[in-house]
Formats: C-alpha cells, sequence, structure tokens
C-alpha cells in the first residue's frame, strides 16, 4: 500500500549526481511507503505503479520544486532568556568584551539557563523547533554547553533527547560543556571537571551522540581540547570541532587527527588544513550567518570546493546568530562565499546529514531515504537562496508525515 | 463604539520620538475606531476609555511587541517571467553585461512584460502583495517600467491600479517609463517617445502619483533625467530619482533642485549631495538588499543620519533583488549599514511615509494614524532586525480589519 504519493513536481532535487552538484528531475514523482522513498522518477513511470487515486493520501505539485528536508548540522537552538539588546548594544560600537564585562555575551544565558527547568528548556525548544521546521528543517543537532556545570548540561542534554521524542524534527544531541570556561574558574580545572565529571555522568546518562569542543585563542587550547575530544571517545561519543574560528590555533588539523565527524567553522583554515581533512574524510561546515552578523569575511568555501571537500552549511542557530533558516543560509553561501545554489542545497541536505553520520541515503530523496519532503512555493530550488529573507517552504513532510502546510 | 482594542503591548512602537528615533510604550495599548486610531497609551488608561470586552474586536497581545505597518517605499514588485536562472549564472561567474547581451537582465523581463495581458501582471502583483502583507508590509510603492512602450506602460499602472483596488495593501503608484532604454533604440530618442508620448498619456489615464528616472552613467544622463522629471510636474507627477547607484554623475543634486519626494540608492552620494537633499526636503532612499546582492559596498548611512537626513529603506524588490521583506531590509541596514533597529524601524515606517509623501501621521500609531498594525511574534522591535532571514510577523491589521494571522 503507498502511503504519499507527490506528483506533477516541477523540479525535484534528487541528491548528488555524478557530475553535478545535485541532480534533478523535471516533472516528476516521489512515492512513499512506511516513512521511506520507495519510487522517484518521471510522474509517468511513478504514478503507473503508485496511482495517486490508490495511495492514502496524493499531492499535485504542478509548478513547484520538491527538494530534500534541509539538515541544520550545527546549532546551539536550546537557550533560555533574550539577547536582542546585545544586538543593539554592537550596533551602537560596544565590543563583545564591553558586552562580556557587563555581564552578557554566552555567560548570560548559562545564568538564564542555570536557572530554568527542564520543561521550560523544553517548552524553548520546542518553539524554536517549530520555526526551523517552517523553514524546511526536518533533522536539526542541538549542542547542550549553556550549563557548564554537570547538573545543568544533563538538564539540557535531557530537554534535547525529550523534544526529539515529541517533536516532528529529528534533533541529534551534542554534548558541549567545553562551550567556555565558566566565570571565575581557571581553564584546566575546568577541563578537568569536563573530562572527570561531566563527560561520564553525559556517557552514564547514554543520550549525548557527539562530543564538541570550541578549541579557540583564550578558550581551550589544541591539547586542552584533544583531552576533552579523546575523553568523549573513550566514553563513546563522537568528536566534532569548532576550529578556527576566530584564529588559526590547530582545530582544523585536531580534528583530522581525532577524526571528527565534523570541523566547523573554519574562517582560517588553511589549503592543507583542508586537505588534511578530506584526507580523514572530517565534513567542514561553514556557518555564513556568524560571519554575517559579524561583519566578518566568511569561510572560503571555493577553496574547499576546489579540494573536493564536501562542504555543509548550518545555522548556527544561537542567541548571537539568531536565525532558524537554512534557506537564509543558502542564501549567504551564495550571495557571501560564491556558491551556487546547488552547492548550496547539497551543503545544506546530504552533505549535512554526513555532517551527522546519518545512515547514506539521508538528505537525499533516492529510493530507501527517508521521506523528508519540502515542497517550494516556487519552481526551482534556486528560488531557495534567490528570494532574499523570505521562505518559501510551502509543505514538509517528516518521514513520510505531512508536518507543515 | 469602539472597533478594535489590541492590548497588553509587552512594547508599543509609536512613532519618532523628541530625542530617540523611535518613542516606545511598554504594557500598552491601542483603541480604533472606523479604521483609525483613536487612542495610544497604557492598557490601564486605554482599556479605561475603550474596554475590550465592548469593542468589536479584542486582541491580547501579551508578551509581544506592535509596530506600524511596514512602508515600503520603492519596489519594482510589478513584473513577468523568473529571472533565478540569472542569480545562478551571476555565481558562476557572469557578468550582468554578459547576461545582458545573452538577452538577459531587465530587458528580458521587458519582454515578459509585454507579452503579459493585464490580468496576467494584476495577477502576479496581488500574489507578491500577499508575501509582503504577510512580512508585515501595509503600504508599498510599485513603478511602472517594465514596458518602455505606450501600451505597456499604460498596461503595467492599470494593473498596479486594479491591485491598490483589491488587495488591502495599499499600493502607491509610480510611472517610470524612463528605466531603462529599449534595445536597439537611441537614448535621446527614447526621451523623446517617454516625454512627448507616454507621460502626456499617463496623465490623461490619471493613475500615476509619481514619476521616477534611472540616472546614471550610460543610461539616462542628468539633462535626460531633469527632461523628464519636468515633464512629468508639468503633467501633475511628482518627481524622485534613482541617484548614484553605479557613479556619481549628479542625480542627487538634480532631485534636490527639481525638489524630487525621495532621491534612492546614493551609494556614491556625497556629504555636500546629503546636504542638499536635507534643505530641499528629499528623503534619502536606501536599498540595502540591492547593494547585498551585489555584494555592493552599502550606502553611507551613517554619514546621512549624521547630516540629519530622514534616511528611509526600501527592499527594491523587483526580478534581480527578490526580497518582499521589509524585516530583512532591517536586518540589512543593520548589520550592514550599521544603523540601529530604532533608526532601521524609523526608516521602514514613518520616513519610509515620507519617501511617498503620506499624510503626517502614516508610518506612526499615533492618535488620527492609519490604524495599519502588525504584531510580532517576539517582545520588541528588535527581533525584527535580530532575527535574520526570519519573518516575525504574527498578525496584521490594516485600517483597522484583520487582514493576516
Ligand atoms: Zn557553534
Ligand atoms: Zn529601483
Amino acid at each position: 500500500m503507498t502511503d504519499l504519493v507527490v506528483y506533477d513536481i516541477a523540479e525535484l532535487a534528487v541528491g548528488p549526481g555524478t557530475d553535478e552538484p545535485m541532480e534533478t528531475i523535471e516533472n516528476a514523482a516521489v512515492a512513499v511507503e512506511d516513512g521511506t522513498v520507495v519510487s522517484v522518477g518521471d510522474t509517468d513511470d511513478v504514478t503507473e505503479e503508485h496511482p495517486p487515486s490508490a495511495a492514502d493520501a496524493a499531492y499535485d505539485a504542478a509548478g513547484r520544486a520538491v527538494l530534500p528536508g534541509f539538515v541544520d548540522p550545527h546549532t546551539h537552538a536550546l537557550f533560555a532568556g533574550d539577547r536582542s539588546d546585545e544586538f543593539e548594544a554592537k550596533l551602537r560600537g560596544k565590543s563583545y568584551q564591553e558586552i562580556l564585562a557587563q555581564g552578557g555575551g554566552i555567560l548570560r544565558t548559562v545564568d538564564a539557563v542555570r536557572t530554568a527547568d527542564e520543561d521550560t528548556l523544553l517548552a524553548n525548544l520546542l518553539s524554536q523547533l517549530d520555526v526551523m521546521l517552517e523553514h524546511g528543517t526536518t533533522t536539526v543537532e542541538v549542542k547542550s554547553g549553556y550549563g557548564l556545570d554537570t547538573g545543568t548540561e544533563l538538564r539540557m542534554l535531557r530537554a534535547i533527547d525529550r523534544a526529539d521524542d515529541q517533536h516532528p524534527v529529528d534533533v541529534v544531541p551534542t554534548f558541549m560543556g567545553a562551550h567556555a570556561v565558566p566565570q571565575g574558574m581557571d581553564t584546566d580545572d575546568y577541563v578537568d571537571e569536563v573530562v572527570e565529571e561531566q563527560l561520564p555522568a553525559v556517557a552514564e546518562q547514554g543520550i549525548a551522540t557527539f562530543c564538541d569542543v570550541f578549541c579557540e585563542e583564550d578558550v581551550f587550547s589544541v591539547a586542552q581540547s584533544r583531552r576533552v575530544l579523546e575523553t568523549g571517545m573513550a566514553h563513546g561519543l563522537t568528536p566534532k570541532v569548532h576550529a578556527e574560528e576566530l584564529a588559526h590555533i590547530g582545530g582544523t588539523q585536531l580534528a583530522a587527527e581525532v577524526g571528527a565527524t565534523s570541523a566547523d567553522h573554519l574562517l582560517h583554515s588553511t589549503e592543507a588544513d583542508v586537505d588534511a581533512l578530506v584526507d580523514a574524510g572530517v565534513v567542514p561546515v561553514l556557518l555564513p550567518g556568524t560571519a554575517f552578523g559579524l561583519g566578518a569575511e566568511y569561510a572560503d568555501a571555493g577553496m574547499m570546493l576546489d579540494r573536493d571537500a564536501p562542504v555543509a552549511i548550518a545555522t548556527d542557530f544561537n542567541p548571537n546568530c539568531h536565525s532558524h533558516s537554512m534557506g537564509f543560509a543558502q542564501s549567504l553561501a551564495c550571495v557571501g562565499m560564491g556558491m551556487t545554489p546547488a552547492e548550496a542545497l547539497l551543503a545544506s541536505t546530504h552533505n549535512a546529514a554526513e555532517a551527522l553520520d546519518l545512515p547514506a541515503r539521508h538528505g537525499t530523496l533516492r529510493e530507501g531515504a527517508p521521506a523528508d519532503l519540502v515542497v517550494l512555493d516556487a519552481p526551482s530550488f534556486v528560488h531557495v537562496p534567490y528570494q532574499y529573507g523570505v521562505n518559501v517552504v510551502e509543505t514538509v513532510w517528516k518521514d513520510g508525515d505531512r508536518v507543515h502546510g
């Protein structure tokens, strides 16, 4: 029994092609059974075997494009409080250091999260996931890291786990106790706490997939980062690295050496760094919204693509980069980083799924892929980046269930 | 009889303050009669005179901000065809000149508009206005200028007029026959046609408010632009000028000399230019989306604000800058041009209304203003620019009627 047929699709983005970033089919259809894509191709071929009239649900996508649901592989989407006033303060010329000195910045979010109970954290995350889903995201990674103590980090991870259970969007949990150093604490002492107390407790709770660290000048050194990641690996957590965002200190090479799933930011990565990532099978995850907000140079996506790196992009959604939209990330990837719309879509789907170690067909609409489908109110996936600041997502299915539109 | 009371507003943006760009009231309410704001202030004060229970409609805006509807004072929102493939071609390194040489660019839109009938043009514009309204825009200027012949320019203006009649969004019509020179035509000959044939026909039809011209190197010179604008004025059309977008040729001074309502783009305007605008009462309209898409420098908003210019911003929505969102324009005004959120909101409401010669209280929520209200799914107007690429508009009233959300 066919559960869903979407047919007469003006342009179907299937997944990476043999010699093009994104293979497309015109006048296409997709058939779904048990939450999985079972047939993809020309409308005539697919509907002969799976007639819309005989399916549980059918959808005429005439004139519109259909894409795989977006995978957002790097967010800090679980937080509490409101830091929009800092956005204003920065525009009035305050530096991030001044904002931090006045009790703002990340440590303000830490205070707000520490005082929020688990149900509040859950409600906050669920409402963010609603907005992400409206923007076409069907899988998202969410990091802890606003607790910076064992109890709060565990509470964040429990809220993330419950959100994954309750919300149609799939949530991939990452432990990031090493996101910042708590106020007044020595960094080495805090790394001791992360390694000796937080990581064992997280592993015992058993609900984090990845372990991430902010490897950055004046935050966690390469040696400290390596200690966190290797301890995480010993506890069964797969490494990820925030690398070379503000300075070049060796985080990319560390990611390659420990065999991280992804290395993220990479604003200051060199060609040799990128070659090391490619050799080690590490996915580079670029965060153009963060660079946009900082007025910084963007990461050098062109250099990475030239070196055959499987570039992914993410929103980096957090109080300092308040954007839920992978479509906007694609606009920035194109306008700011010179990627083509096809490269930006690949980076938002298949490559982003690889940045989360998802099974092979995730982030595509090939047979066997999860039926995570996005219909656009537009005839081509090019409209996603082309329509600046506008959400062109019309309808979303997650595992074959219609969950938006 | 009170038609509408919106109460318990977390933050109400009222309009320009005496020594701040935007005056706000916390825990505020607005009462509306006959499509007009009749009372604004603290919830207790307003609801004592206008109890929600006795009003035709009442809305509890607890936790949310309310703003004046956005006024978008510069768009080319009426067009036909799809030029998203040029967005892709530009990212692959094609220059605008190459795209033009291959039949792309503005003249491709002209071809598509010339072959579209009036009902098609109307339907296109109505669907764009739907998206604009969802993004909080309640008044928009729309230019002709994709006809470049008398018949098509008149047809565009009729479609604009009908859209204004049929759609809740107020549409202000601008004649812009001098938008480009038709293929193969001498510029002076075309200016003759605009002045001798198009303008008299437009004036006779009586449905354009403004006359605009693309005063630019290799397009219309200052002398040619002056001739178009002065002829327009003789026919009762108020001048506007596209000035100094790509080069500095004197369009800003021309705008001041003819007493234009606005001068738009201004990427290359000097301090003296801006002083001339201020002295002549001309509103500078900045179009950050266009600069964003081109990867160009933004206009120098800070310099203009320092000189007390009443800076307005607009989307410049057109096939080459496909953004309906005044919220995104505000993000770019802040992040790209260094304006504060309050300055960006003022530029999108009160100052934008001045760029369209609207009556005094338009673009505010003071007593006597039209009841064009936007409720945000956020506690402060700062969230409009702060949430990059995300539309935070929840509910919209136009002239007191609930038209979205
Ligand atoms: Zn991050
Ligand atoms: Zn224009």
